[in-house]
């Protein structure tokens, strides 16, 4: 297809669903890039969203909090790779404020819905760019992942997410949530789109204090563990999809689980205002409410509680690595329960805490995650696999997850 | 020399220096372990003293803070290798309360002096295990180094002090000052002992969260930096000293002396109330006034201001490791300037921090550090190198400190 007509479809379909984009190029812009791109480039032509917490020329990053919004100079570098690469970026999309939450519910720019209806929430916090690759709108797009931002969306609309290594891509130009935390992540429709965005983006960037590269052999036939035991929250549907996947060998996920939640519900949170404190006191009523309560609980920290909670992780990193010396992946669901709008509203932080479970320990033990989908469950929701494994195993975990989507996962799943 | 020859000796030697050891073991202890050692294990008979911050079965330890003090039912695994490698442990040695001090000015125990007289202080916060390796009572000593406890007295006392890569040498078993930071550390006469004890005492210990093994190739030729500038604190002596060892290429140290000041001045004294602060609380009159002062400072920092300040040093680190990329070995003064007890009674705190000024940045910026004599000031005080590379560059500083101290350097010294 023509790149032209590639925008124009790009163009028919922004705005089919609510609360997905929060700014957009203008036609006129889009066609303007389209004239300048070389077909020759390894994602010429190939459209994007951008998370709207990572900076682009030309357009503002907000945060998706009115307030707090900024017009960036600088393209972030590694939106800048993909550009530099020939794909074209179309916009900004939604996200819960500040990246903080995985509901997709946390938003003054509207709620996303998930692409499979039935009132279930889009997920958090890279709502839009979850929504914006699920209904075709484009090729591929970039969230953010601290604690599952990146992947709790992509289960909850059967898509791919990659949440890269820590460092890998580049968190400069990004509006920090737990800076020593955050990731860049990649949504797509399929493995190889994503693998495809990955190899672009990913690299050293001089300058950027959290660039590191690293390298792990790809293994083709790796070891797969699976929890030894795990809560789904009650939902009998997600816990029979998990059976589906199996696995032999099991293993005990405490200290992830105990590691995860040091993020929300330790001294994390006050990573959280380490940059964002300073424009809390100064503007409280321009940040949501919820988004404000939860920053604030950061204040009842002290450094040394900081310091505790770094040492037990340290602890729990050395439990965690012993995973790696029987597996090479670790698979999880990604999510033990899907919820809709009217069930977060119920309960706005508990449920949250729940989506987080099995996401929010990855970049605290310095883990690589892939989340694929994994059909449906019985009554016709979506049930998403998280692939995990140590710093720098992305490829084997890619690779891997294609073997696993390659085809009978999904036969399985529209008549399971 | 027969072993039992060199127990007797070591016993008509201990005392010889007030403030050295807080416990040591019986003649008949002594003469037991003695009896059996195999003579051909690679340290047979060499006797050491232990820092008292760090457990040996059979003696108390009590970080030179008697109500503190337990008996410790296993000896460290870094101290059991010593041991298995035919190394005898005589007893603990003094230093500053919770080796929070760079001094040797700050223990109930006594103080010990510099062997080179003249009021000097040992310098600590491992004054004991310096003095008792100056003085010829032990063949070699452990202590530990969180901002510059194993090199301050080691320069203080003209021998040689390894400051390990962190990691290296297990922690496990070691009282904790600032747990992410701390490195036991080796006093030597020479070059040649330190590096033998560094070779067994060294090694990946199971259990221990901080362990870490890695390798970076031996530089037989490496590139050497010094300082653009520095700050003798008026001492002239120390300047004419340090312009001895010239060096063409200059470095600008600003980024490491920022990363420094984070440590006492900082948000990292709350690391050490992680540990310590339940202590302190239910004991505030077992501990003394200036340790007390000190680390009730670590309150007044948020969980936020901690993880702002690992923000900052993440950018120092990248500033810092620049210098890498120009030099393989950063040589400075140890200290900028000698201390008399007089002169550190006058300002205790103030003093202390100008005594860490070249020291403290270095287990914040992941460097290894070896110090050496580098003979003395026209004065007759001692004067003292100290190189640094990046993590896991011990052996390319030991190799390299040899070949300064091969022979000229002290005879310069003795002239000069």
């Amino acid at each position: 297809m023509d790149v032209h007509e590639v925008v124009e479809e790009t163009l028919a379909k922004l705005g089919k669903t609510d609360g997905v984009w929060i700014s957009t190029f203008s036609a006129a812009q889009l066609h303007a890039r389209a004239d300048e791109i070389d077909p020759s480039l390894p994602l010429a032509g190939l459209t994007f969203g951008v998370k709207d917490n990572i900076d682009v020329a030309g357009l503002p990053t907000t945060a998706a909090c009115p307030g707090f919004g900024y017009s960036p100079e600088r393209t972030a570098p590694v939106v800048q790779r993909l550009l530099d690469a020939g794909a074209i970026a179309v916009g900004k999309t939604n996200l819960d404020q500040f990246a903080t939450g995985l509901t997709g519910a946390r938003s003054p720019y509207g709620t996303p819905q998930s692409v499979f209806g039935g009132g279930l929430i889009s997920g958090g916090s890279s709502s839009g760019s979850a929504v914006a690759v699920a209904d075709g709108t484009v090729g591929f797009a970039l969230g953010t992942d601290t604690a599952g931002s990146g992947r709790v969306p992509a289960a909850l609309n059967g898509i791919v997410g990659l949440k890269p290594t820590r460092g890998l891509l580049s968190t400069l130009g990004v509006v920090p949530a737990c800076r020593s935390l955050d990731c860049v992540s990649i949504f797509a429709p399929d493995l190889g789109t994503a693998g495809r965005v990955m190899r672009t983006a990913s690299g050293h960037v001089a300058g950027d204090p959290w660039s590191r590269t690293g390298q792990r052999p790809l293994i083709l036939d790796p070891r797969v563990a699976v929890p030894a035991s795990l809560d789904f929250f009650g939902d009998a549907g997600q816990e029979k999809a998990f059976a589906r996947f199996g696995g032999d060998l099991k293993v005990d996920i405490g200290p992830l689980l105990e590691a995860g939640d040091l993020l929300y519900r330790g001294p994390w949170v006050a990573e959280r205002l380490a940059d964002l404190g300073e424009f809390l006191e100064a503007h409280p009523d321009a940040v949501l409410p919820i988004t404000r309560d939860i920053l604030r609980t950061g204040y009842g920290f002290s450094a040394a509680d900081a310091f505790r909670a770094q040492h037990r992780l340290q602890e729990l990193k050395l439990a965690a690595d012993e995973i790696w010396q029987t597996a090479d992946v670790l698979v999880l669901p990604t999510i033990g329960t899907t919820y809709t709008h009217a069930e977060i509203a119920a309960d706005p932080i508990g449920r949250n805490l729940d989506l987080g479970r099995y996401t929010q320990f990855a970049n605290l033990l310095n883990m690589a995650a892939v989340t694929v989908p994994h059909g449906f469950t019985h009554d016709g929701r979506p049930a998403s696999l998280t692939l995990f494994g140590p710093a720098f195993s992305d490829e084997t975990l890619r690779h891997h997850a294609r073997s696993l989507t390659g085809g009978d996962v999904m036969t399985i799943a529209v008549v399971g």
